[in-house]
């Protein structure tokens, strides 16, 4: 009966609207206010979660969804999670989930192979390198934050806490202050250096050094560069070669970096280039949830130095003891982590991995990418618009531009209003630069040309509006 | 096929072994060396998944698995997480998520009020509290922790975090040290209060009011305490009330009740009792992937406060920004939290109430009190055991005693060795005040009473063999 759910849920999903048409506080009044006492048949409650919570969705699998960065599933990966859920397994240490454990250390190599990543991220490098399977990326961030602190403070000194400055650009994603946050780092310490348009928004070498030395001058200690892949306004590629290479010169700071979008791009050869230079970091990440097919969660984080990682965050209870931890042979990966328990992630990687091969999923993404690059060129077609940054990966951003003035921004948030109003298509916005811009991402595993031409009619009848005052 | 493969798992998992028998490194040695650059059918991945991962399986959900705490799966847990992954949702804010955000507003409201939680921990409460769902009580505490850190640093200015102290018994789980740790609590200001065996390893408010006062001395800050409710080692139940007296009194100090474990059976009312007092503190978490029945992760929290937590970890990035969060009405979960994405756990938490009822839940629970309370009284009934503390909900501690000296600590890790590797049952072994004890836990769902007399078999056989010098 579920599954039969699910299937009719995906044939029927281009009938719902992409974005929900209720107003908060609707679901509250169509639900009991307690939990019932006797045991309710399960084809009620499928009826309630037909009739009440699929209204209320914002179907983030619909393939007109083109709104912030997409989360795509795949039957693979739904499987993968269903099965992780039945087999119930919790792999907190390798005695507790031996399969979970070394499937985990095995995708993470397979996957770290086929991105090209340095040999130093991998286990079966020489080095001491490894990935671990996360949630999300503010998780990854915390817990390479978390490490790079640990390992300066053994330095400097335990209570020099307020002098550690971390670096990322204006573009960073707003996971990464936050984590600076969480560890402690001086709220006055986070330093997101300004970007702009000329670069398309990427991080400057020369502004990192600047920055840096500036902090130094006045004593305090540079920490943590986090660089990222695809940043979430306008997807932009910091430079990693130039910035490692500072960022190793000038304090000897742990730079991590942040492919939670772009990265899985890297597996076809085309897009490779953009990580070039990531043998200088000290840890990589990308979200397989959000461009791999995954489901939510699936956050990837390869390291050179687990051992770091392992110093701040590992915990030896009695109550955890065993014979494989103490051979010191096996990985224990709560020691990688924040959290304690953890889901048998990597089986649904796994199945993703093996079930549509390194190919297709290379022409998975690259057919993303040609319906953006078709989308694009309509986009330049129309002399009303302007694409606002050249289009990397599968991200659009673009607007009106009927004058100069600031009343463009305003008539942009208007179009965006009403493309979403349709109920056809999802899009969202970013402000970079000072510029409101619409964008337009194609990554819901659903989305076809068909969609893209139908988004692009749908800007097209909005702007006319517009322009017609309607 | 898969719904199949999980059925028949469930059909033949009395037939595995509870631990796997395998050793490490034995899956990298099977699977080939890099993922396959053509899909493979789905057939071959399931023979995998039966030949070479099955084995290497620690069965969490055999019904002869009293190893760590429980982690309870179900049919209504495992096609909710099967629903969720369906419907990929990443919830983040309302906007992006109504129906999952309203349904977890409204679902831990029912789960709060058949824990007869006060309403002040309520959306639904005349005040401002109301709860939210993790994954893990790590995340949880790091959670409060930071919202305590960063009101108490409010007032006593931002430089002084290595002046802040925190309390917690020798018996809180290692979660809570280490979430200190992230969070820049100096790690020489983490006080685990000693317990002993007198009052069952429960913190006592005398000895928490001493180290309070010792610290103030000598000018150091009480932030935080971190009260249990069902310890690891023994689920010993730290008293609320006399502790939250002395934590308000003594610094005004944020309380967090774990009751990771224990809580779930609050739903029962002869065991509400064990948090009374819980409206003395201002959160309160439990793992419904631990005994009741959602599957991993499902982490409860509920906080009196969420503004104080919100002031810590709101992000309100331009690409983010909606009308539905500036008219201030709805809930945006990501501000609850340390991520960003969040999965629609609320669904099987929803589907494991309505399919179960309110009143099969505390049967569910009663039933594995019952078997311990069965165990515990075989154990009583044969004089080379001892039952080292009182048992409370469905742990029994308990241990072999044929002489008083040191001896008894190796013995009965040798019995625990041989009864695990029998591979019949699989049980875990805690220390606390130096006394080593086997730790059988009830709490898989399909635990019956035949398996607690098999598994007394077991530990008899084994201590014949012992007591026999075999």
């Amino acid at each position: 009966m579920f599954v039969d759910f699910i299937a009719d849920y995906y044939t029927n999903i281009e009938q719902y609207p992409v974005t929900s048409q209720l107003k908060p506080g609707y679901l509250r009044d169509l639900l009991p206010p307690s939990a019932p006492f006797e045991a309710e048949p399960i084809e009620e409650i499928m009826r309630d979660i037909q009739n009440h919570i699929i209204p209320g969705i914002t179907h983030w699998q619909h393939p007109s969804h083109f709104a912030y960065f997409p989360c795509s599933a795949s039957t693979a990966g739904i499987l993968g999670e269903f099965l992780a859920a039945g087999l119930g397994v919790v792999g907190f240490n390798w005695a507790a989930a031996p399969a979970a454990t070394e499937l985990e250390t095995v995708v993470m190599d397979w996957f770290g192979e086929m991105l090209n990543l340095p040999r130093t991220f991998l286990f079966s490098g020489e080095a001491a390198g490894g990935g671990v399977i996360m949630g999300t990326t503010c998780e990854a961030i915390t817990v390479v934050l978390v490490a790079a602190r640990d390992q300066k403070l053994d330095k400097i000194g335990r209570g020099e806490i307020g002098k550690l400055v971390v670096y990322c650009s204006d573009q960073t994603h707003c996971a990464f202050e936050k984590a600076a946050k969480v560890v402690g780092i001086q709220p006055g310490n986070i330093r997101a250096v300004e970007t702009n348009k000329t670069t398309s928004f990427a991080l400057s070498p020369d502004s990192l050094k600047s920055a840096i030395r500036a902090d130094v001058a006045v004593g305090l200690v540079p920490l943590f560069l986090c660089a990222t892949i695809g940043t979430t306004s306008t997807t932009a590629v910091d430079p990693l070669e130039p910035l490692c290479r500072v960022a190793k010169e000038h304090g000897g700071m742990w730079v991590h970096v942040d492919a939670a979008y772009g990265g899985s791009a890297c597996i076809c050869p085309e897009f490779r280039h953009v990580i070039d230079g990531v043998e200088g970091a000290n840890s990589f990440s990308l979200n397989a949830h959000k461009w791999f097919l995954t489901t939510l969660d699936c956050c990837c984080l390869w390291t050179k130095d687990p051992n770091a990682i392992k110093k701040s965050l590992s915990t030896n209870p009695e109550y955890l003891k065993n014979r494989a931890s103490e051979s010191g042979h096996v990985v224990d990966y709560k020691d990688w982590q924040l959290t304690l328990s953890r889901r048998f992630r990597s089986l649904k990687l796994w199945l993703v991995l093996r079930s549509h091969g390194v190919g297709n999923l290379r022409e998975f993404l690259r057919g993303h990418v040609a319906m953006a690059e078709a989308f694009e060129r309509l986009v330049e077609g129309d002399e009303r618009f302007e694409v606002v940054v050249p289009r990397r990966f599968s991200l659009v951003c673009f607007r009106m531009n009927d004058d100069d003035g600031g009343g463009n921004n305003l008539m942009n948030k208007k179009l965006l209003e009403r493309i979403n109003g349709s109920g056809r298509v999802l899009m969202t916005h970013a402000v970079a630069g000072g510029i409101y811009m619409l964008r337009f991402a194609v990554g819901a595993t659903l989305t076809e040309p068909k969609h893209v031409m139908e988004a692009w009619k749908v800007v097209q009848q909005q702007a006319d509006a517009i322009m017609q005052g309607v």
